[in-house]
Parts: C-alpha cells; structure tokens; sequence
C-alpha cells in the first residue's frame, strides 16, 4: 500500500485542517484516486545512547545521527529527551557549567542543521523569573538556529523520576509549521510523560492538564513526542497501548523517539516508532540498540517494523545493554565475576561475555572447607564453556587467619549466639579479593546476587554484595533460572552446566546448609516478594491472597529488616516496575511492622 | 511585663478584627489601661521525636505529651508535622496499612482530647480523585473528633525533600476558631514549607502561592506552623529571620512546633518557638531535645526562651542525637568503633559515648605492620580517657594470608601497577573483623569518616566504610579537630588525646603515608570542598576565587570519580546545607568534566 493522501486533500471536505490522513482514512480511502507524485516529507527518528554530562559526546552523537539521516533523505531529524545533557541527569543539572555548555551544544547542533529540522531534547535555562531554575526542553533547530523551544508540561514525579526536584514545568504547547514543497504541515512537540496522562494506566497520577490535546488543539497535526522511557519487562505492550488510546482519542498520528541505553540503574529499551492516527504502529526501531527509524508524512503503513523480543530475551538484552554501558561509561574494558558454581554467578558471566566479549571477562572461584566438589567442577565448567579466564584463589588459609583474629572475643558471646558473624567472614574474605583483583587490573566487579536474596537480606552486606553493579538484583531467582536455560536454548548448546541449574542452591557457608533450609521455595519466596516488593501490596492483603500468615509475616520482616544492606549495595540494573534502585526510598531507623 | 491587650480591645479602634495586639503594639500600648484578669488561652507546642512508621509509638508519644500538657493548663496542644506518622516518610508512605493505621490514631487521639484542642499532623489519604494519593496534613481535634483537616499546600523537593513525590498539594486556607471563655479567637493552620515563601532566602523556588497570606486573608489572627525542620549548622539564625520577616510582613503572630531527633540522615532540631507579631521570639524550646513549650494567647513577652547552642556545640549536640536516635530507632543498645589513634575515630567514639553512655562502647585497636607506636599508644590512652572497653587485635595474620592468597594474581600485574590494591587490603581486613564483632554482639558499627576525606574519595570502600552509621561523613576535617578540641574544652579536661589532634593525619597503610601526600592541607581542602560539594560552584567559579586552577582540577576530578564509593556508604548524619545523603543524588556513569 504505497497510495497516500495529502492533508490538504481533506480541506476540501471540511475537516479539521491538518487531522491529516489516517483519522478519516475509513471514510474517505475508498472514494478518492490519489495521485502517487505528492512531495512527501521524511522523518528521521534518531535513537541514540547518551551520556550523563557528557555534553561533548553527547554532541557528537547527534551530529553523527544528524548527517546519517541527511544522507537517508531525511527533512526532518528528531532526538531523544535531554539527549545533550543525558537522562536521568539527576543533580548535575545543578552544575550551571554544564547547562551552559549543553545550550552552547544546542547552538552548534542548530549551526549544523541548515536546510533541515531538527527537534532535539536539553537542559533549557528559565530566563524569565530571576535566572532561578531550568527546563525539561526541545530545541527546535532550523536555519542555523534554536526557533523555538518547548518546555516539558508533566513532571513524573514517581519511581526512579525526580523531575520535580530540577524542572521548572512548561505551560505551553508548541507547534511549528515544516514546509515540504509547497505545502506544510504543523507539527505538536511534547516530551515523554506529557503523553502518559492517562488514568487507566498503572494508577498513575492524574494530570489536570494534557500537553497533547492543548497541542492539537493549536493546530498540530502530527505529535512528536520525544522520550526517556525506562525499559521494563512487557513494558513495550502497555506502552503502545496507551499511545494507541490515547492517539485514537486525538486521532493524530504519534512520532515516539525514545532513547536507548543504560544510565546507571535505568535502562532505555528505544523501539521508537511512528503510529497512524488510528493508533496502529507503522514503524517501530530497533530495540536495545542504535538505530535511525524514517518514517514518511503524510503517515503510511508499510514503514519498517522490528519485532520487540520476547519477555526474558527483553530481560536479557537489557542486562547486557547495561553491562555494556555501565562498564563503558565508568571507563572499565573487562569485568570480574566471582563464581561460586551456582547459577546467580553463571548466568552474570554468560551475560557479561556478551556484553564485553570473552576475552575481557575473569572468572574467579574462591573455594572454602564448606565448597563441595561440584561447586568447583561447576564453576570450571562454566569457565570452560564460555572460553573465559578462569583463576582459583583458596581462601582457607586467610579464613583460619581471620578466624583465629577473632577467636579471642568470640569466645565471649554466649554460646547460644548465631554463627551468621562466622559464615559472613568468608563471603567478606571472597568480596575483598575481589576487589584486590578489581583495584589492581581496573576490572569492573560484577556483583551476582539477585532480586529474591536482597529482598530478604539472605546476602552479606561487605560478602557477596561487593561490587561496581549488581546485573541481577532486579531478577527474582525464579527469573535467573529461567535466564539460564534461555541462554543455553538461545545459544543452541550448553554455556551454563546443567548442573548449576538443577541442583539446589546453597550459599555454602556452613557444612550442609542449603537456600531452603532458611527460605521458602523459591517459586513461593518469588510470588510473595512480587506482590510485596514489586506491587506493593500491604502483608495483610498477601495473605487475603491465599499466602500462609506466619510465612508472610516471616518474609515481609526479613525485606523490612534487610534494608540497611540494601541501602550500601551497588548499582543494579532495573527491569521491573519497582527495582531496589533510585526508584525504592524506604526509610531504615524505622519500625514498619 | 504581664500586660496584654485581648484582640477584641482594637475592634473599638477600628484595626481589621484579630490582627491580634502585638501587631499594632507600638502605637497603642502606651494609650490603654488594661485590665490584669482577662482570661488567656494556653497553647503548649510539643516537641516530641517520632519514629518513621511506628504509628503505635508515636500515637504513646503524642498522648503522653498530651496528658502532660494538660497537667499544665494548656488548653490547646500543637504537635510537629507528620508525628503520627514518622517524618520524613519516604517509601512507607506507600504502605496502605500504614496509612490506614495512622488514620485510626487519629481519631484516638481525638477521643482522648475531649476538651481540649490539638493539631497533629499525619497522613491524610485523598477521599477526593478516586483514593489516589495522600496529603501531608494537620488534623485539627476536638470533641472527641478530628473536626477539620489542613492540607499541606507547599510541597518541598530540594536537597532530602521528596514531597512532590509522596503528597498531593492542600489548595485551601484552614482557619479554626478557639474559644476561650467568652472570647475566640482564630487560629491559622499552616506546614513547615507553607511558611518558607520567600524569594530572598537561598535562592530557594519561588512558590507562585503564600498558604500564610492566604490563611490571614481568611481570618486568622495567630499563624500555627507544624513542622520537620533538619538541623544545619547555623541554619536556626536563618529560619527565624525568615520567620521574623515573614511575620513583621503579616504583622501576625506565630506558634512553630519541630520535632526533634533523627531519622535516618536527618536530624530535626526543636527549638519550636512563639514569635509576636512584630516578629519577635518571645519563647524558644529546647534545642536537640524534649520539651514542652507553653505560650500564651494573647501572646506577651516574657516566656521562657531557651538558648541555642553555639555552632559547634550545635554540631555535636546534632551528632550525639543523631547517634542515640539511629542506634535506638534501629534497636541497637552499644556500638562499636575502629580507633586507628586518629582524630576521626577519637572523635567518633567520644561522641559515641556521649550518646550512649561508655559502658555501651567498644573501641577496637586494629595494627598492621605500617602502624606506628603511637598509634596504639592514642588509641589506648583514648580509650582510658572515655574509660571505655578496649580490645586490640592484630590484622598482621589475615594481611599475610590474604597477600599471600592474591600473590599469584598480582604477579601478573605490570611492575608501575598502584600499590592501592595492597593499601585497602588493610583496610578491607579491618573493616571484616568489624563487622564480624557486630554481627557476633548485635552492635552497631559507627564508621569514623569525614567529609573531606569522603568528597575526594581517600577511603576504602568495604574497609574504612563499613558500618551501620557514618557519624562524621557530613563533618568536614577542619571541623573533625574543631569537634576534638570543643569536646575537651567542654569536658574541662582531656578526653581525646592531645597528640590525636597535634599529629599530621596518616591512613598508615603503607609505610611513612600521611594525608598530606595524596591531598592539599586540609584547610586548603576543606574550603575548597565547601565551594564545590556543600555550596554547587562550578570549577571555573572557583578559580576564579583565586583557587589554583591545577588544584581545583585535580580535587574536582577526585570528587567526580569518587561517586561510585559514596553510592554505596552508610546513612550519614547531616550538619550541613548539602550532605552526601538522601539530598545529594549524583550519577555515576557519567561524564561530569
């Protein structure tokens, strides 16, 4: 279907000039002969990875996107929210430094862009009201200059977003007219949460306002929103589902740019893409990489649509996205995972492997007298399979050392005392090790534990929490299992021991001493932690839920206790809608039950 | 001075009703005879410390303070923002339960004050917008009932505050009519930032309402202000010449009530205060502790006025709270200190002492082979001095075992590699023993950095970081053997050894390593952290202070890179107008130079 139907056609018939094409496309399709010489206009959605601050780099994607896009034919080249500065800039929008080199940037982009369009996302100073605070803003750049600027209208405010904190709001739309050829059309620009005002949606907060309709309603005819929407596993769904209501409403076609990378615990997952006025995507980018989408206006099916993965090779490609990032943008060329033979530490090394490459990932084993002999034959396995540098470091020798440091005032407690403080000195003797390692090679130490462990604090704060990023404390254990056999059935052969998926978990720090002897089944541990944790669902109505009372009491303490640990982790990476990141501020010297 | 004038005398005169007498105090004063026996309303300002979430708790606070105020003749009893609940709220505030049980506190407390009137604030969810959201609210109670409820309308988000977060916005005045005797009089409700409105103060967002204005235009003749106001040091002048100016504006009088205490990171100073229209305290709590100030209606000199603190003794007075309050609030009865004969930990743990008695602290010595003889030599006289437990226990093994385990490895590493990897092994060895100490005797581990030291990064993380509670990491060093020298001044003899504070700062874990190595002197240090870190100026600002700028570069460059360990420290507690706490939210992969 390559027929389309200038905007201005509908003119003739009354419409409401500039609805555009697809809004009537029932009515009127059928009774037109179009002509299949009208000039169109090309778009380029420019989905890039910026950097927190790093406004010189940041540039240079753009540029780099820019002239890729000219190439391509493109009229009109739009980039993500806050793209020169990075997302989420978090205080170092107070850096006044860097606002007025991301302004300067803006102006050098604008200077590039002579002849074209470009709609590209920064740090705007408020120039009004005493030089005091900036905006969420898009610099709207042609003829070697920033024409106009619009101002984000809706601040999220909730999760891992603080707009609020650094943004003054916007309080009104914008709309510019982008000729092609002889005619024009006038395109409504909003950034990100402006088109999320929806109330069905998740519980959000309802906005009074709705950047979008006031956008229309002075005369846009097509909305660009441009984006910084964290990934989320099944996110992409409900996404297109709200902008697909929400368009069918508006009866406006959407161009979506959304970035995609990591910057520090939230990942961007871009699959931008372009809708039709009736809330169909025509057009979808890549997702979880670098990607030029063009879509042609007036809108039309026919446009390049790349599937979105599925739910755990989304949760896959997102982890390895933000290894990369994370370890790229700290500096780091290889990482170090301690692995113990088990699957949280597997399934971090598969991933860092294809994150980083092979060559540039260690493995360490740090067997104790508690290791059994499959923990070892695992974890060189592992090694073995994934063609990775392997190292054995016995820690018996530093464990007796410290043991008999300690001897003198241990034999004071009581006899009755936990022997938590003896089993933890192992996993501390393992994390300082590591980052021995980690300091003398410049090595990013992967942290392996997952969401389920560090929700109830069956982890050692100092132990097996060390590390520059946590790649799985978002990933309950019943999703590192299924991570697991993923990775194999996806690689078509054996990269994690079957063994280390089959047997049961064991933290090893004592003879015998197995996961469950102090937690419930995962599968159990999991389902009650998603409604606690990640849904936020009081104790009492868990067990509404069918949940045994004491089971939930037991586990809605140990998650209430464990926050201390959880406040000194290290950066996770984020992949449900409620991640112990910069999104979950629980108090700690509190009493919640 | 007795006299007072009864607001209903100006009603004669013309003056608008319930402007109350202080306002129009010059003029009038000298004009009238006024009768001695007129009957004044007692309000008592409770200054009570709440502990986030522990709804039962609180609601025995409040009630206790209650009866307490009622044996004194108070007529109405004001309590600080969000007692029942806990401030500052966080996450919690998303448990339903919570909220729910926070309500139904409430109203007990409104039954027990049959009679009486009280102001409490709480959570108050939103029964408007379909149950969505909550307000941070003051309930006012009488008869038995919550008779009228004031929503916050001013909703902080700088620095720790997260309010836009957690609270739908108040949109109404609430003004309360208290009768006594014959008279009434009409009392204005307004929270904590509702009074903060002014442009001139610290540049703070200039709010686009004035919730105080708005509350005399709808009659109120005293301004009630319930609040969670942190502690900085110095910051107590600040808020009551805002106060003063606010109120000289409004000529209205004003009754602030501020919880004392700390939760997690910050620190809440009381020092609750009744002003007079013409913005002069006329009575003043208690700094850092309980109280329960009485002030009467109409308002008259003569009250008792409490003295703050000088800023250092303010600082510690700060810290000491902070600990018991943390240590407490997190069930912990003693702690635990590394004393290295350092100014730091001899601080750390006199304060320590300070907060919870000296047979709840133990100081424990850790040499390696790089400390000197008078290391162990102050770290022992100190622990005489506090008359505290004392235990040395030498890494000298563990160091040997885990060099020894990670040689292997470090052979590999180029010949110029930095010798930091063997330097925080040290430091990683102690920071175990620690908290295995802790772990085995449930006592919390104070860490003993400072803030200049944690700025630049000149810490180990897993090593010299560990612990429950940073007790000096918002304390610049300057400051640190300001602390030392005010603790003995004060004590009138010696308590931290002279040669702690006399000696040049060294981490010794190397041989002959003093701080002065790797960093400018500390004063050097320290002013130019405050620039940076607590004040936000940009590098070139600095120089332009007449900063050298190789220095500034360098030091910047530390701070910047530095954020990774920050990210994962302890709670800290806060004495300044900018912490590396819940208020300072940096990323990490990022670019900031």
């Amino acid at each position: 279907m390559d027929e389309f139907i200038p905007f201005n056609v509908f003119a003739e018939f009354g419409t409401r000039p500039g609805v555009g094409y697809h809004a009537h496309h029932e009515y009127w399709f059928a009774l037109l002969e179009l002509p299949k010489d009208v000039a169109t206009l090309k778009f380029a959605l420019a989905q890039i990875d910026p950097t927190v601050g790093d406004i010189d780099g940041n540039t240079k994607l753009i540029l780099s996107a820019f002239e890729e896009a000219c190439e391509a034919g493109a009229d009109v080249v739009i980039f993500p929210e806050l793209c020169v500065f990075g997302y989420p800039p978090k205080d170092a929008v107070y850096r006044t430094d860097l606002v007025k080199r991301n302004v300067e940037a803006v102006e050098r982009i604008a200077r590039a862009c002579a002849g074209k369009t470009v709609i590209v996302g920064y740090v705007q100073p408020d120039a009004s009201g005493e030089g005091r605070g900036v905006f969420n803003a898009a610099a709207v750049c042609r003829d070697g200059a920033v024409q106009a600027s619009y101002a984000k209208t809706l601040l999220p405010t909730y999760d891992v977003f603080d707009e609020a904190r650094y943004f003054n709001p916007g309080t009104s739309p914008l709309t510019v007219e982008v000729k092609h050829g002889a005619e024009s059309i006038r395109v409504g620009v909003t950034i990100c949460e402006d088109l999320w005002n929806d109330a069905q949606f998740e519980g959000r907060r309802v906005y009074g306002q709705d950047p979008v309709r006031h956008s229309i309603d002075a005369g846009a005819e097509l909305i660009v929103n441009i984006s910084a929407s964290p990934f989320r596993a099944g996110m992409w769904q409900g996404r297109e589902q709200l902008f697909s209501s929400q368009m069918k409403v508006h009866q406006t076609p959407l161009f979506y740019v959304n970035q995609f990378g990591g910057n520090d615990d939230v990942l961007f997952d871009g699959a931008s893409l372009a809708m039709d006025a009736r809330g169909a995507v025509i057009a979808r980018a890549k997702a979880f990489e670098k990607d030029l989408l063009l879509v042609d206006w007036p809108v039309q099916a026919g446009g390049r649509v790349e599937a979105y993965p599925e739910d755990i090779a989304s949760i896959r490609a997102a982890l390895v996205m933000g290894i990369r990032d994370y370890a790229g943008k700290c500096g780091f060329h290889s990482a170090l995972v301690g692995v113990s033979g088990g699957v949280d530490s597997a399934v971090t090394a598969a991933l860092a492997v294809e994150a980083l490459g092979k060559v540039n990932v260690h493995a360490v084993a740090m067997p104790s007298r508690y290791s059994s002999d499959h923990s070892l034959e695992d974890a060189e396995a592992l090694a073995r399979l994934l063609d990775i540098r392997y190292t054995v470091i016995s820690i018996e020798q530093p464990h007796r050392a410290m043991e008999a440091a300690i001897a003198g005032l241990f034999a004071e407690a009581p006899a009755n005392a936990s022997t938590v403080a003896e089993e933890n000195i192992q996993a501390r003797i393992r994390g300082s090790l590591l980052m021995s390692v980690s300091n003398k090679f410049n090595s990013l130490l992967l942290t392996t534990g997952n969401k389920s462990e560090w929700a109830v604090g069956y982890c050692t704060l100092y132990g097996d929490m060390c590390g520059g990023l946590a790649v799985l404390n978002d990933v309950p254990k019943t999703s590192v299992f299924a991570l697991a056999r993923h990775i194999n059935e996806d690689a078509g052969r054996v990269l994690i021991p079957e063994r280390t998926i089959t047997k049961p978990p064991s933290a090893e720090l004592r003879a015998n001493q197995y996961d469950q002897d102090t937690l419930p089944p995962y599968d159990v541990l999991d389902a009650l932690l998603e409604h606690y944790v990640t849904q936020g669902v009081s104790a009492a109505d868990i067990v509404k839920k069918g949940f045994d009372r004491q089971l939930v009491d037991r586990v809605v303490g140990m998650v209430d206790r464990s926050e201390y640990k959880r406040k000194q982790s290290p950066v996770g990476l984020k992949v449900t809608s409620r991640a112990f990141g910069s999104g979950w501020r629980m108090p700690i010297a509190a009493k919640l039950r």
